[in-house]
């Protein structure tokens, strides 16, 4: 049912093992390290910068700019800009995880002042993230790792309309649409167990990037295989062992990713 | 032996899972993820935000904050300080881990300047972190994993006394005390293996965040249980397998508080 | 063939769990966490403050000082420069690394401006990151985490003649080099896996680190020791799986040191 996803993923991840993009992170403090580490799983090579005195010139020699606005500060919105800014200018992709946008008004603010002046190739982001960059006020916004189930479809197009991104609900089920090319894919498939570890949605955002930095041609896809990959390695990790804990859940997860072939056909069995 | 913990911890863990409470961490840089990922371990939704302007907001719709002083600065006390006074304003509890503070006279400076606008609920350290915070100056003070076995009793009830917080020792064995109702338990089974991760006091002092956060009205007890779940999470860990490694104890420490049933079930056997 | 090798880091490591030296880290946001288990596991203490506030007095106390340039800024080099000379004046080594230097103009004017200020003991980089030192600009600088394998010698020998520190040039073979005391050694037993985890260059130094604190008198060999231990690691950790994926290569490496006795028992088969 899948064959085509998964020989796209191969597809891709190919490119990306030849390429080794460098993707440029300025991302939070508290999953840093696990975007590093699912980025090389992966292929690519990271790079970390946040200072403003650097962020422009390590973007423009990058591939792919993943914005991740977890433990944020002016500076650290003032490096996003600047980067994000050239970024653009280079075509090179940008991917926004609004993480926590619901959560704080300063947050909100801030966000929306970057989206004046920088164009997201990809926002991905839970319900109430999305809603929030909408303009609602989700009832039931709580935390960064907060999981709904919601109207997907009617907050993805409306946030892609507004922004001319591809944008990506993640939950139980994710949603992705892009409203330059109205096309949009559900991802159904997702892992209960994603509830139980910080870090798995901006590990989804460094793997779009990843992607993406091998694909500008098709951002939507991009997005579908990233978010994609991240489900099917999820799936396999907690088909090894139903009872595994959180932590050696988050190894596996970077495991699968790093051993792609061999998950994908183990993911054969389940999808 | 110890069936009372047991269904203590089970009853308010239950709690948590229902609640799902928000435990805001102000925190240092280099176990951020391993706080993060012990609170959704335990079920709670862990947010770390550190600029002052949010953190006020953040804290005021969390369930508990968790302040740790580790790679400190001017501007995380300033955000530990306006956070601290809105949870004081909202009774939402504190718990403060004075990281290192025995090992710098700024840390310590701070931490007394902090102390006089903000009351903690709780207050956890080593030996020499509760001497320095009483005034002593340890002569065994190094680093911020120091474990040490002196006369935990006398400087926990004497720091009790003076900041009217339940006081937290901890070491080879822990010692916890509150001066406001005189009453204080004794934890005996520490499991050596702890000296060789860095983190397990940030990560103690999350779980305590999250005990507290549901049972607001015994915080004594949310030191009992925390305390003790680490320690109970610690031993049945080690007993997996006595020649693991420090990186594979780890792992298994937020394993075996994910399965929090299943390890009460092997803690057992042992205590 | 590597007896006196084996023998040597038993040797220092035995100094190293009697001592616990402190190891004061001004290091990358990405990486904290490792290093400061991957010093854990091998019986050091680590610190980490980055103030300016405290770095100087944290220093004056410490037996060792890591500086990381990852993540920088202006404040970051700035205790860099205040605890460099702290260390300098009592004698305290310091371990340089200079990550990304080769990514970006502002990294390298502020590690010019560092070595101008401070001397360190031991600088360790790959390829890229040394010959930017040098003022040469590397035809194939990309990322953090690239692996190179052009004319080591050359430029360790460079950089050695005109900061007299030891350099330590990592790749798939590594190569240090001591000005002073005309010794080099070569380490020809690198392991591909390392490519596919981030941290790997941060935590050899970390262990670079540890053994120069119990080894002023021999800072040469406190590179080959520390340099070869993370190799040994890394080769006898792959050999136990060699499919395994790359987040449990990385817990094996920290458990490998861990378990040194067992892992240089493994070692002596294949080496």
């Amino acid at each position: 049912m899948y064959n085509n996803l998964f020989s796209d993923i191969l597809k891709e991840h190919n490119k990306i093992q030849i390429k080794k993009p460098l993707i440029h992170h300025i991302t939070n403090m508290v999953t840093m390290n696990d975007c590093a580490n699912i980025s090389t799983a992966l292929g690519s090579l990271p790079i970390m910068a946040i200072d403003v005195n650097e962020v422009a010139e390590i973007t423009s020699n990058s591939n792919a700019l993943v914005l991740n606005i977890g433990t944020p500060s002016d500076e650290r919105f003032l490096a996003m800009k600047l980067s994000g800014i050239e970024a653009n200018n280079k075509n090179i992709p940008i991917i926004l995880d609004p993480v926590g946008v619901s959560s704080s008004s300063y947050r909100l603010k801030k966000v929306n002042e970057l989206l004046e002046v920088i164009k997201p190739s990809v926002i991905k982001g839970n319900l109430a993230e999305v809603m929030a960059l909408c303009g609602y006020k989700s009832q039931k916004s709580k935390g960064v790792d907060s999981f709904e189930e919601d109207n997907f479809e009617k907050y993805a197009k409306e946030l892609s309309l507004k922004t001319s991104s591809v944008v990506v609900i993640t939950g139980k089920e994710d949603f992705i649409y892009d409203a330059r090319t109205n096309r949009s894919e559900s991802i159904k498939f997702g892992t209960e167990m994603m509830k139980s570890i910080s870090g798995g949605g901006c590990m989804t955002s460094s793997i779009i990037g990843s992607f993406a930095a091998v694909m500008q041609e098709d951002i939507f896809l991009s997005a579908v295989l990233g978010t994609s990959l991240m489900n099917i390695a999820a799936l396999c990790t907690i088909n090894k062992d139903k009872e595994m804990g959180s932590a050696t859940f988050k190894i596996g997860l970077i495991d699968s990713i790093y051993n792609l072939n061999k998950t994908l056909d183990i993911a054969k069995r389940y999808l």
